[in-house]
C-alpha cells in the first residue's frame, strides 16, 4: 500500500480522529510474544524451519470472557501491526514517522467504526519477514550472531498465517469472528479461510485476488532487481552500512504508481510542473508527479528494510490460493466453511476486479456463502485505505450477518 | 517499443520476408548527412543551439521526378532509422543484433505492403539525442573533444521534427505524402502536422496521444531514477567504463511491462515457473516472466546508450501538442491542414485509447479531416508493431484517400 496519508492529504486528514476522541481507540502500544523457539520451531513451506520467532502485535478493544469476539486484521506489503490508534512516544519506539499519524487503518477500526472495538477485540500482527518488530531478515540469526540478511529463509503467505494461528491460539482464541485485510492482507485472509476453515467465521478480502497477476509478478521482479543491483546491497549484508537506498527508492516509486490509478494521478498532478511555470528543459525532476514520487521514496527508505521488501514481494508472488486444490481454484474453494466478503475497486489495476470476480464465481459455484462488491472508485488499489464510507457500510453489514453482491 | 521480435516470436517471425523475397525491400544501408554545422547550427527549444548535427537515415523505394511521393516514418523510444529491409553485414556496422532480423517496421514497409515502396519513397531517420548514428549524448562534443554526456542539451520532439524538416528539404522534397509513426513516433507525426501544416498531406498517428499521461511521466521518472542512481552512471561520463548497465536494465524491464498488456502477459507466461515445476522458494528469478524481463533487459543494455534513454524519455515527457494553442488542444488543432489517421489499441494502457479519442474529438470539432480507429487488440502498446493486418488495411485505405472512423 502507498503512504495514503500523503497521497491524498485532504481527503484522509479530515477522517483522523485524535487520540482523545470517542471514535478513536486512543493511545496504543505494540506487544511482543515469542511464538517459536528451540523446542517449538516454526516449520516453513520451503522445507526449512525457523527459531526463535518473535511477533509484534497490537490489540484494540476487549477480548470477552468466551474469547469469541476477536477479529484479526492482516496488513499489506509496507504495513505493520499498528493498524489503529496513536503512539504516545513514537520516537522512543524508534518510529518517529508515526508521531503525528494514527495506525494505517484507523479510519476502519475504533468505537463505532467498521471494525467496532466496542463489540470486537481487534488484533493485528506484523508479518514474518517484516521489519516492524516481528522476526525478519534484519533480526539476529542465532546461528551467526549477525542479522540474517539473505540467510533468512524464504517465507510465504501460508507461513505468515500459520504463525498468526499460533498467536491467536496463544491468546486462547479458538475461533475468530473474522479475518480481514486489503491487498496482500486480503490474500492472508483468504489463506486463513483455506488453511483453518474451522477457525474463522468469516473472511473479508479487499482489493485482492487468488493470485498475483503476471503483470504484478513483473513489477515485483523490477523492484527486486532495482534493490539487488544497487552496489550498496552487499548481498543483503548491509546492516552496518547505508544499504541499498537508491534501489529501494526505485522500488517504492514503482510501487506507488501501481497503487494509484491514471485518473487519480491526473487529478492530483495534471502534468503540472514543479516550479508552477513551464518546462525547465532539464534532466532533473521537472513535473510534480516526479518530485512527488521521489519525496515518497525518500521517506519510505528511512522506514523500511530493503531485505524485507525482497522477502515480502516474494511471498506475494508465490501466493496461489488454487494450490489448496492442487492448482484448481474451484477445488480449493471446497475447503472453505467461512462466510466470505469480497470487495474490489473498479480502478484497481494491480489486483484486478475481474480476477476478484473469478474468485467470487469459484466460491459461488461451490455454494459458499460469498458476498461480492466491486466499488466504483477512482483511487486505484489504494482505495482500500481511502473508500472508508463504502467499505464501512459493506463490512458492518457483513459482520452483522447480512451480505450483498453487486457491481 | 519493446523488442517485439522476442515478445511474440511465432506471430512475428512468420511475417518475416527474407531479403530476396518480392515483398521485401531487400538489403539496405544507412546513410549519413550533416544537417547543422558552424554556419548553420540547429536552434533548440531549450534556447541553446547545437552543431554539428549528423543524421543517419535510410531510404526504401525511389523518389520520383517531382519528388512528391515521399513518406517519412518516425521511430519510437528504442527504435532507429533501420525501419525496413536487411543489413548485409550488421557486424561491420557495429550492430550485430541486426544480423538476423529486418528493420523494426519491415512488416509494414515494402513492395505491396502498407507503406508500398513500389509507389512511395519511404524515409526514416534516427532522432537527435539517440544512439544510432544521429548526433546524441554519446557523440563527441566539439567544445571538449569528449562525448557530450549530460552536457548534451535537452532536446524535444519539436527539435526532432525541425531536424527532420532539414533532412527532407536537403533531399529536395517540398511536400510529404505522409508522416507516420507509432508511440513516440506518432507524436512526431502529430508535431509535423502542427509545425509544418503546408508540408504534409497527411499524418498517421498510431498508439499515441497529444501528451503523455501522468502515469507515463511517472514510469519515465522511475526509469531515469534507476539509471542516474546507478553508481556506474558517473554523471553521464561513463563512456570509458561499463556504464549504468544495472540501472538501464531496470529501466528496460519496467518499459517492457508498459508495452504489454496484462492479458498478453497472462497468455505468454501464465504464472509458469522457469524450471517448469513448482516454486523454488528462492529470491532469484523463479517465474518465467521474471526470467524473460531480465533476458530482454540484458540484450537491450548491449545495444542502447543510457544517456540517450534519459534524453529521449525527457522529450516524451515534454511533448504537448496543446502548446501550439497556448495550452488549448482545440486551438492547436486549428493549425492543422493535413488529413489525419488516428489508430489506438484497446489494450494499450501506456497511450490510452480514451486520450487518443480526445485528440480525435478536438480535430473533429475543428472540422479537420480525421479518421479514427480503435483496434480491438490484446497486445497492449506493442500492438503497433504486431497488428499488421489491421494496420495495413487502415493505412492503405487512408493513403489511397479513403478513411474510416470507428471503434
Amino acid at each position: 500500500m502507498s503512504d495514503a496519508l500523503n497521497v491524498l492529504p485532504n481527503e484522509r486528514r479530515k477522517r483522523f480522529d485524535g487520540p482523545g476522541e470517542p471514535s478513536s481507540v486512543g493511545y496504543v502500544y505494540p506487544r511482543k510474544i515469542r511464538l517459536a523457539d528451540e523446542k517449538n520451531p516454526l516449520p516453513l513451506e520451503c522445507g526449512k524451519e525457523i527459531r526463535p520467532v518473535d511477533v509484534e502485535y497490537e490489540v484494540y478493544g476487549e477480548l470477552n470472557e468466551n474469547k469469541d469476539n476477536a477479529i484479526l486484521i492482516l496488513h499489506a506489503l509496507s504495513g505493520d501491526a499498528h493498524a489503529a490508534g496513536w503512539y504516545h512516544d513514537a520516537e522512543k519506539l524508534g518510529r518517529p514517522w508515526l508521531a503525528k499519524r494514527p495506525g494505517w487503518w484507523d479510519n476502519m477500526i475504533g468505537p463505532g467504526k467498521a471494525f467496532d472495538t466496542k463489540k470486537y477485540c481487534v488484533i493485528c500482527s506484523n508479518i514474518l519477514g517484516g521489519c516492524y518488530g516481528t522476526t525478519g531478515p534484519s533480526s539476529i540469526d542465532p546461528a551467526t550472531g549477525r542479522p540474517y540478511g539473505l540467510r533468512f529463509p524464504v517465507v510465504t503467505v501460508g507461513d505468515w498465517v500459520r504463525l498468526q494461528e499460533r498467536l491467536i491460539s496463544s491468546l486462547g482464541i479458538q475461533r475468530l469472528v473474522s479475518v480481514a485485510g486489503g491487498s496482500l492482507g486480503g490474500q492472508q485472509a483468504l489463506e486463513w479461510a483455506l488453511a483453518y476453515p474451522d477457525r474463522v467465521d468469516s473472511a473479508i478480502i479487499i482489493a485482492s485476488t487468488a493470485w498475483l497477476s503476471d503483470q504484478g509478478l513483473a513489477f515485483n521482479a523490477v523492484a527486486r532487481k532495482a534493490i539487488t543491483s544497487d552496489p550498496c546491497f552487499l548481498d543483503g549484508d548491509y546492516y552496518e552500512s547505508a544499504g541499498p537506498e537508491q534501489g529501494l527508492a526505485v522500488a517504492r516509486m514503482l510501487g506507488h504508481i501501481t497503487y494509484l490509478s491514471e485518473i487519480s494521478m491526473q487529478r492530483k498532478f495534471g502534468r503540472r510542473f514543479c516550479n508552477g511555470n513551464g518546462p525547465g528543459f532539464q534532466l532533473e525532476a521537472d513535473f510534480e508527479v516526479e518530485g512527488y514520487l521521489r519525496h515518497q521514496a525518500k521517506s519510505f527508505v528511512e522506514r523500511f528494510d530493503a531485505n524485507s521488501y525482497l522477502y515480502i514481494t516474494k511471498a506475494a508472488d508465490y501466493f496461489d490460493a488454487s494450490a489448496w486444490g492442487g492448482g484448481d481454484l474451484d477445488k480449493a474453494c471446497q475447503r472453505i466453511k467461512s462466510r466470505i466478503l469480497l470487495v474490489s475497486f473498479s480502478s484497481d489495476w494491480l489486483y484486478l476486479p475481474e480476477h476478484m470476480k473469478k474468485l467470487a464465481l469459484a466460491l459461488g459455484r461451490n455454494r459458499k456463502h460469498v458476498s461480492y462488491a466491486n466499488i466504483q472508485s477512482t483511487y486505484g488499489h489504494d482505495a482500500f485505505l481511502l473508500e472508508v464510507d463504502k467499505l464501512t457500510l459493506l463490512v458492518r453489514n457483513f459482520l452483522e450477518g447480512g451480505g450483498q453482491t453487486g457491481e
